[in-house]
């Protein structure tokens, strides 16, 4: 634990849960609308590592004890209920059988809108992809891109307000921490903000499985916005209208398509490659 | 339908299912050790475009009729039994509750040994990666996996017989296609299997999320067997000491690791860019 949050932490006061009076014992398990019940080794790990002040109660079983020792020391040290359990209430606890022996009580993922991602822009920090997701409904597809964006850096992950799934305990356990790290951001008019960072100077580039240039033919380590559609139905034509470049993968063509979150592998694995390409460039003509 | 697949067909006894007597109805539903009830839209597709004569029986929702329109005149012809039943009633038939309106009851998918592997590598007809499964358990990544081998063309998809998962109806929905185009193989001694190919000259390339070279960096265009190891463990250390090469997908370190059909994907990739250079390079050359 760092100093700075130690120190942070002492002088606030407990938070309410382990304040409450004996008479409503069960607050303590019944989340609030802002807070979620989070699972999953990494998950649990990431949100401690990341925002250990928003942590409310700590559910774990005697064999993760040991595993998260470090947190338990903080739990104890800031007014944290924590409690061991048995796998069986662990799971009615968690909702889920992939709860991985942890679960944590926390506030909510805050996510982002448009002025947080305009904010990254205007300082110059919007260096990595912004990933935009059409239609992505399932939150397991959303997770498992979190994922896979977080290992290969993105600036953020958007899709329409009200449509980009939420960011479900069992989603952010199959982003395995991601959710912690990339920001997942809401646009309420993604036509507009795509137009703004195409403005911008950004590169609009919309992956398809029928037509397009192979990846290493786009520009996609520099400033861009990587549109993802959905399976089914690729990207929508308002979202379509708006892209300065069209991307595919190529391949056998045995199967129509690759799955959305191997097909953003693939792209954001390019995104990296050529980024590191530039630096490596740059540092050879210093 | 091909005029020759016809042809074939028309002389051919119609199958046990449709012949038997009315006295023994549940033979007609139930499917025998060699059969399977295969389901989902491209899983059934692939499986009347590649193998139409080891269908049994058809079963569909009224709104596939048209869909598959080629699938029931096939059935008629070849005395092939189909039946138009509700979606409660294919849910029970296929056991998934994502059918999406089909079910194929069919000979089950044979599954490659060592020896076809040694078939098609004499014939040089291994020109795209092996695919060795090192420990991936799991029949969706398995499926998942073979969708994204499809797209890139691999030779076969490998792992140790007897811990490569079955091609389950779930998994074979889940390749979209891809069970029925990419052969699975099942080796006995894996390490001997391994040790043989790269005697005749390939290399053997072990992904790691810890160490080895950049994709790019690797001869992945050429005869190689690709090695992906389960998600939690890795390469397993008998296989790890037949591998040639160490290959490592790079990144923020944000995550442990990619999920392993979404490596499967960025690795595919890089190799069929690098046989496409090859082949443009070769062109450009004459």
């Amino acid at each position: 634990m760092p100093e700075a949050i130690i120190r942070l932490m002492t002088n606030k006061k407990p938070p309410q849960a382990a304040a409450r009076p004996k008479a409503e014992p069960a607050r303590q398990r019944h989340k609030a609308a802002s807070e979620e019940t989070y699972h999953g080794l990494r998950a649990c790990e990431a949100l401690f590592a990341r925002r250990p002040e928003e942590i409310v109660r700590v559910y774990l079983t005697a064999g993760r004890k040991r595993h998260f020792a470090r947190l338990l020391a903080w739990c104890a040290e800031h007014r944290r209920g924590f409690q061991v359990v048995e796998e069986e209430n662990l799971r009615r606890i968690s909702g889920a059988t992939h709860h991985e022996g942890v679960a944590i009580l926390a506030k909510a993922i805050r996510r982002w809108g448009l002025e947080n991602l305009l904010t990254e822009v205007a300082a110059g920090r919007a260096t990595s992809p912004i990933l935009y997701l059409d239609g992505v409904e399932n939150p397991h597809n959303l997770g498992s891109i979190l994922r896979t964006a977080a290992h290969f850096g993105v600036t953020a992950v958007a899709g329409r307000a009200g449509e980009l799934p939420p960011l479900s305990p069992a989603a952010v356990r199959v982003a395995e921490g991601a959710a912690e790290t990339v920001p997942v951001c809401d646009l309420a008019d993604p036509a507009a903000a795509l137009r703004r960072l195409a403005a911008a100077g950004f590169a609009i580039i919309a992956a398809s499985s029928h037509k397009g240039v192979s990846p290493e033919d786009v520009r996609l380590g520099g400033r861009c916005v990587l549109v993802l559609g959905s399976e089914g139905k690729g990207v929508s034509p308002a979202i379509e209208r708006v892209a300065t470049t069209r991307v595919r993968i190529p391949g056998t063509g045995a199967v129509e398509s690759l799955n959305v979150s191997v097909a953003c592998g693939v792209l954001l694995a390019e995104a990296s490659r050529q980024r590191l390409a530039a630096v490596s460039g740059t540092r050879r003509r210093e």
